[in-house]
């Protein structure tokens, strides 16, 4: 795993300096005393002497404050709803276990309800880069923390796209994981139904290996989620932009053709249902979630004299304004919209057929802060575009930064974001096409400690993994190795490819008489170390790749050099007897190469004259001549 | 499969001689014609002489009037909803295709709201056997015409026990699948969230094979789903029985000791979380569903002059008071109160951890006529009290006749029925269990042509199965043979035992030298038919067994004797080699009776002297001399 180089102390140090070097009070609606800061670092700088394993030691954590931080008021951005939790919520408790420190708790759209990241009395949220722009929201201090540098990591919610619209903005990643694999236990509710946790992060091996750890065993992973997408993926596309102005839609359009380049296959869909829903969600009776949410908290407080109690409460007025309303609706109206958005569900996945993701731009546009104030609620509304439908059809996503956009009245250059969205559980298909999209803004560097922690090449398991998705190992050797022949039937049960491993030296190899060619695997006293890959898949994929396999191949424990073990390929006693003992080439793919395609047939001699067939010809043997004697 | 033998013609003409002998005219709001019925039965015995596999052919069918069926008005028991629909319900179309025929349309609770078979302007419905007595409902014209041998099956609905509280009285067997495996569509909707169709039968055969018919790909089964109960299962019982008079709870006690003696482990659990589910049912605002459903109608039909013109329109007071006051729950209280159940749900469902299934009561009594008039929703809510939780925990569940209660009063005993409820996706589980259970009470004869269809003893795979579950067959010869002592590794993922099969005569079969002894089967031109076992079980639970498999096990595709292939069992080569040949035995049970303990072990001499060896070891010995040569 990964873990940071600098202590924790100097990290604390260096983060608090930027902190007051960029002079964004706006961000933070608390920042954590320098003492307390610096006894926790301590602490983990003990730990981590001590040899504990903390894979994010070190790792500064910025926390939207509509989640829970022992110690810290809860605010949701409004400070007369403030209350003290008792602990940390389950997904910071997770955080902080693994070493990670949280510097403060961040603004954001009062009670998570906008994506501008203006709607707060605590200050609008400006853009990291361009402060006459907004930062977007709800989740804005935490977006902005992360992109000037000050936090490696943020904790952001999202409902209607308050983790992936601020992420698109402000040219960071942000993973929106499927409802309920990371656990709403002490989040303020925005809309109970589609509430998550999102981590916001400069880059995509950061927030994997923060979501992973966010995650837990809150809803169970199904026994077939796939883990990742094929090598050569099939995304949908909009066929057409709706809400994107030309240039920003001219991004989109080159930003396909890149993906095409690195081997996707990207076909347009027509995007109207998925947009319907979004229409559900602002004008229709789904609303009333935010008033069962806080509706209670509100209606008090401008129970009085109306919204003058209100503002005295801290109130936003949009927000106040949104949420009385929604207080009125009659609950049948929320019956039918709910089956009406269930249907509306079921025709988008049936677009995605045989799709395995949709990827659409993040946001269509980025307003300026006045914009914002002249049409807050039109231009939430279009800002909300392409991530409304998301949560409502319990789809995954993932925000990553993708070029540029030359505004036309030649200011600096707006960022540009895709989104990368995904069937429900699907959360590792869409990281592993996100990873081809992600590019590296020109942001701040990271305060005083520079790079962000990577997690190393070789643990780059997608995040479900580590969140408790089943991921059964599978050793193979010859047709379902990466680039040959029948590896598409590991890729279409989702399986992830989990890199080269060798087999322990119990087995020899020969070249069974199969089409496509293949290579048998069988145990012997007299084995040498044959080149393997790991694949990760499901119980189910493992079953049913079990359950389509054709003789004479066999699957059973293997063991590996590195003394694990996993389910591995074996062949039947009858074929390996009439292959070719290819053992000493160490490796399918450099026995073919050698040897072109005359390697199996029955009776060849073997060449290296001896190992399994000796072996088992003299245990066979002794058997026969006693039978006969 | 079944299929009856008398044809569908005499069946059809039986039954609507039935139908007037026993002078029940609030069983129907509508018969079909006589020419109808005898043309389309006709058809069938046209299409059964022709050859054609109708796994129904001539069952005869009642559908609940708030069930679509093409040529029938829809009435939902309310004259003025009637609506002419313009196909079968997806339901019942599944059925007629397969070769059953729709006698008519049953009475029912109006918009199958309440469960005593009272609330209807088409009278009330009375029990079969005890006619002072309900019916039960609102299932009451579907369940009464089952009881009294009218019909072979009939279509219920469920939200709050309408399919179970009548077959629970009329001693009868009901189905309330898992929600959404049977398709909705053509349904009128009591409250969309939780409402399903489900099957009346006289049995459990009957039943079974109906519903794996009548569900199909509307809700994909889980890549885990368990098919089956294990040989002895594990049943919670509710520790306290509120509502039962004493008669009755005895009469539970003593069913719980039967099942006891069938080797069910049943321990007794609090069942209040489940019944907390239906105070929220009755007194929250989850009612607001029955609103969205028909309040519009309602609504409008009181709108002129109140419950006068809702009575023009055929309304059922009670009824209409319940669905009018839904009208005014405000969305914010449905919202707060789904969240409650979900809570609900998650404590419930934890009280079941480690159970297979829950046993309750259908009913806790049988109320009387006079007893629901005077008293129509106090009555009503304590009926439910076993029923009412499960829909709205999405758990499945099925009723089965088991025993009678001796009434106080000296009149006929009653009939006493019990429930198995299982978890969301166990229908096949509690199928299984309430096997155990099925009484077969004194009910009248089915109508002219006797017994019931039920599947062949050879067809009792659980309903599931039919219906789409994943079912992959796993051939075991040895260990994981029913009794023997890896069994649990099978029965424990939920896999159906399918009975005994044959290997083609392609493999032969060694003792090996593992711990519990194994014989290994081994490909072979010279094989014999040995003797193995069927067991049918999801993929996740394949790969997750072969995640576990030890070595020298192994497992791939092998043929049967009929045929058929299925993943079967292999050892790998070095173990066949130091295994004694047991061919000659033909099944590892009769090896291990005849020869003890002592059938493995290397080098031991193969008394047949033959077989796999032989080829084997010559194969391999040409290989070795041309390596030295």
């Amino acid at each position: 795993m990964s873990g940071v180089s600098e202590s924790a102390t100097n990290r604390v140090t260096a983060a608090l300096a930027a902190i007051d070097a960029v002079d964004r009070p706006e961000i933070w609606i608390k920042i954590r005393s320098r003492e307390d800061l610096l006894a926790e670092a301590a602490h983990i700088d003990a730990q981590a002497a001590a040899g504990e394993d903390l894979p994010l030691a070190g790792l500064l954590l910025a926390v939207k404050n509509n989640v829970d931080v022992a110690g810290v008021t809860t605010t949701a951005a409004c400070p007369g709803f403030g209350y003290e939790p008792a602990e940390d919520a389950a997904a910071v408790a997770r955080l902080r276990t693994a070493g990670a420190v949280v510097l403060g708790a961040t603004n954001l759209d009062q009670f998570a309800t906008g994506l501008v990241g203006t709607r707060s009395p605590y200050g609008a949220v400006r853009d990291a880069r361009q402060p006459e722009r907004i930062s977007g929201g709800s989740s804005s201090g935490s977006a902005v923390a992360v992109a000037l540098g000050l936090v490696d990591i943020a904790i952001g919610t999202d409902t209607a796209g308050s983790g992936r619209v601020p992420a698109g903005l402000q040219g960071i990643v942000g993973i929106k994981p499927t409802l309920n694999v990371v656990s709403t236990a002490g989040m303020v509710p925005a809309c109970r139904s589609w509430d998550t946790a999102t981590i916001l992060a400069r880059d995509l091996d950061t927030a994997e290996l923060a979501m992973g750890i966010m995650a837990g065993a809150s809803r169970t992973w199904p026994a077939d989620t796939r883990l990742a997408a094929p090598s050569r993926p099939r995304a949908a596309y909009p066929a057409s932009l709706p809400a994107l102005p030309d240039e920003w839609a001219a991004e989109f359009g080159a930003q396909i053709d890149r993906l095409r380049s690195t081997g996707v296959d990207a076909e347009p869909i027509e995007l109207d249902v998925f947009l319907r829903a979004a229409r559900l969600l602002y004008d229709g009776a789904l609303v009333a979630e935010r008033h069962a949410a806080v509706g209670q908290f509100i209606d008090a407080a401008v129970a009085g004299d109306g919204f003058k109690s209100g503002a005295a409460a801290g109130l936003d007025p949009t927000v106040t304004g949104i949420i009385t309303a929604a207080g009125g609706v009659p609950a049948h109206q929320y019956v039918t919209d709910t089956a009406a958005l269930e249907e509306l569900k079921r025709e988008a996945l049936s677009r995605l057929e045989g799709f395995d993701a949709l990827i659409v731009p993040t946001t269509p546009f980025h307003p300026t802060l006045a914009e914002v104030a002249a049409d807050p609620v039109g231009v939430n509304s279009r800002l909300g575009t392409y991530t409304n439908f998301c949560n409502l059809f319990d789809m995954c996503a993932v925000a990553v930064p993708a070029g540029t956009v030359a505004e036309a009245d030649g200011g600096r250059a707006a960022q540009f974001g895709l989104t990368v969205v995904g069937r429900t559980f699907d959360d590792g298909v869409v990281a592993g096409i996100a990873r081809r999209i992600e590019a590296t803004p020109d942001l701040p560097a990271l305060f005083a400690t520079g790079a962000a922690p990577r997690r190393a090449a070789a643990d780059r398991r997608p995040w479900p993994v580590a969140a408790g998705a089943q991921a059964v190992p599978l050793v193979v050797v010859g047709a379902h190795r990466k680039g040959q022949p029948l590896v598409a039937e590991l890729e279409r049960r989702g399986s992830f490819w989990d890199g080269p491993v060798t087999l322990a030296p119990r087995y020899r190899m020969v070249a069974l008489d199969t089409q496509p060619p293949k290579p048998g695997v069988v145990r012997s006293d007299d084995g040498a170390e044959l080149a393997a890959e790991r694949w990760l898949l499901s119980e189910a994929a493992l079953g049913s790749f079990l359950a389509e396999l054709p003789e004479p191949m066999l699957l059973g424990s293997v063991q590996l050099s590195d003394g694990s073990s996993a389910v591995g390929f074996a062949c039947d006693a009858v074929a390996a007897a009439r292959g070719r003992d290819i053992t000493h080439f160490g490796d399918w793919l450099v026995a073919q190469a050698s040897a072109g395609t005359g390697l199996a047939g029955a009776g060849t001699a073997d060449k290296a004259g001896h190992g399994i067939w000796r072996q088992t010809g003299e245990a066979l043997l002794t058997g026969l001549q006693r039978g006969r004697g």
